[in-house]
């Protein structure tokens, strides 16, 4: 029996997995063996959802059979709509989400039905309506009618139109699908995990979902791209950078969107094409501020520090320049990495094992039960002498 | 850097902890090191719930303070009783308890919040609304209007107030109070472990409590008592026992409420004081049956596998003899277990560091991305050719 505490888990494996490899020295990501740059280059968000639940490749024909469940399943149901009307509006959107998640069973009849066939109809209908959810919260926030979802369009592109209202260019809706097929899936995170544990008591997977996205919601995993554009807001103006990051290097503060556990020595391999199209969308929009700011900030940081920019760095001004709103940015984190979640949930279905660690046991042995009135008592900040 | 798969984190010891020992051995169980079976004698739920968070008995006075704090918490917000009138009726209680727990936060200014007082706050927010969403949730079910918490009645006596819309008995009361005090805590099962690595994120309080309630649903966790009752009914008649067992174990099938992970050797050490108290409840009601069949059964099982009734065995026709739907029984050790998993999170946040293992890929290493038209295909069950 041993009695090492594995501190965070750190360097423990938990399981085998063949949905995803990270080479952190290298620096590359494999979504099934296949680079991530090629989705970036080449890819829909539905084709990735479907290599990461399959393991291969789908011919015209899948992928196609594919989209039209996804464009059948984006509708929420008339219950889980009068849910979200009925939310009180100081919800933030991933509490939102959160919630609706744990509503969709109402309306699955398979909801607690954990086998093969089951568990790809729920991925289908989660990273269907994914999008749908954090769209109508956000309309049901600034008292707005929902948009319904536009079958014509492509899974991205549908989500800013349900979002804004109107119809993507299609650089916007080519920057949105990249965005989604960029961060659909990073191994064991924190969240896929988590996401492991509660499926691992064959719970359903609307539960294992909605944790995944109560874990993502956390400082230390998702909202990094959100803090990298309240910084760029901070600083501002070009002439800025170099006096506000030198002033929080010797604060000794973080500064968002660089570093990775994962990627230490080398540049997160999504990095390069989040710049790309933001470099792409500020000159549609004719106004190359962000894009610049970005680049500047970027090179200070590296020269100083020594720091690669990771997948957030860039994908905060790039969402902005889209025009979402910045508490949109996890939600919309878990709007792609939904496909990810539920490629993990169907392997650990397969394969299920109770994961239940044991903890040491540090407190008091053995301890007295005093009857109340011989108790001498011990101070209380909140409850007094 | 090892290799090995810890497989279920069987034996992994994750972190230092001092809220509860267990000892499966001499099959004993000790909050902060005091038997539970004072607390099942002694003790009521507050006080369990203030001796888990502050490690500590309180005196009268600060015993009342919490009392006091806990029945002000009682009532749920408007936005939130909104809510639950707008769930879906097909939305098991369990469900409905993960999506309200996950609402919470939106009258909680300190929502966000991880330090410590307002972490206390949020343990006796849980804690209090805990029984109300439940038996709101089974009101709304049955058509039925809210019954609001009445002051004058303990934790205890009030769930079962609020549930059926009269006072209970004061055995009533003494019993129900008894379950809350004895499943309140078990170290790092499933859902506490689940709840600390969302925690671990620095996300809220209300996210890792959705996770843990979301895992708790799952069948390798919860919900043993509810299939013990259901086991009861099935047998239906005394005379039926042997030969209902014996055909169980011919088929291989688990017996529902014996055996634990951890007292492998010993009876459970909380079944006991459940047996007492459904033999009285049993008295009181004039009607002995469900007793006499949990122990016919017992005795039975006993004999021919060498195994013990666990926590959920007589928990089981217990809940059943209180009118209690049998749908509710894994929401009870919610309502009870919420006080160990608040413990746990105060724990948590006081000395934070993420959880996040490893995976060992088993996968293809490198795949090409072929395009599209140039692939042959992979037969699909759901996609075709």
């Amino acid at each position: 029996m041993k009695t090492e505490v594995m501190e965070g888990l750190r360097d423990v494996i938990v399981a085998n997995t063949s949905i995803c490899i990270i080479d952190g020295v290298e620096g590359s990501l494999r979504y099934r063996g296949i680079d991530v740059g090629e989705f970036a280059r080449h890819s829909t968000y539905a084709e990735t959802a479907y290599l990461l639940w399959f393991g291969e490749l789908p011919t015209q024909a899948q992928l196609e059979k594919l989209q039209n469940r996804l464009v059948a399943e984006r509708e929420l149901d008339w219950g889980v709509r009068k849910v979200i009307q009925a939310l009180p509006k100081t919800l933030q959107p991933m509490e939102a989400l959160r919630t609706v998640v744990s509503v969709l069973p109402s309306s699955d009849p398979q909801a607690n039905d954990y086998h093969y066939a089951a568990n790809i109809e729920k991925a289908i209908r989660m990273t269907a309506k994914f999008p749908t959810i954090v769209a109508y919260y956000q309309r049901h926030l600034d008292d707005l009618e929902f948009v319904p979802p536009n079958p014509e369009l492509s899974h991205a592109a549908n989500f800013l139109y349900m979002l804004h209202g109107q119809e993507p260019t299609p650089l916007e809706a080519e920057t949105m699908n990249q965005t989604l097929v960029l961060m659909a899936e990073h191994d064991f995170n924190a969240s896929t995990f988590a996401a492991r544990v509660t499926a691992s008591t064959l719970s359903d997977m609307y539960s294992a979902i909605t944790t995944a996205v109560g874990t993502l919601k956390g400082p230390l995993h998702g909202g990094a791209n959100q803090r990298t554009m309240e910084m760029m807001l901070k600083i501002g103006a070009l002439e800025n950078v170099e006096t506000y990051i030198t002033q929080e290097l010797e604060a000794k503060r973080r500064i968002p969107g660089f570093g990775h556990r994962v990627y230490r020595k080398m540049a997160d391999p999504r990095a390069a094409y989040f710049a790309e199209k933001l470099q792409a969308l500020c000159k549609e929009a004719g106004d190359m501020h962000w894009y610049n700011m970005a680049v500047k900030t970027a090179q200070f940081v590296g020269e100083a520090k020594g720091l690669y920019p990771n997948v957030d760095y860039f994908c905060g001004p790039l969402l902005y320049t889209l025009g979402i709103p910045m508490e949109l940015f996890t939600p919309i984190f878990a709007i792609s990495r939904i496909a990810g979640w539920a490629a993990h949930m169907i392997e650990q279905y397969e394969d299920n094992q109770l994961l239940r660690p044991l903890s040491r046991y540090t407190g008091e042995l053995v301890k007295e039960y005093v009857p109340i009135d011989a108790r001498r008592g011990t101070p209380n900040p909140f409850f007094g002498e």
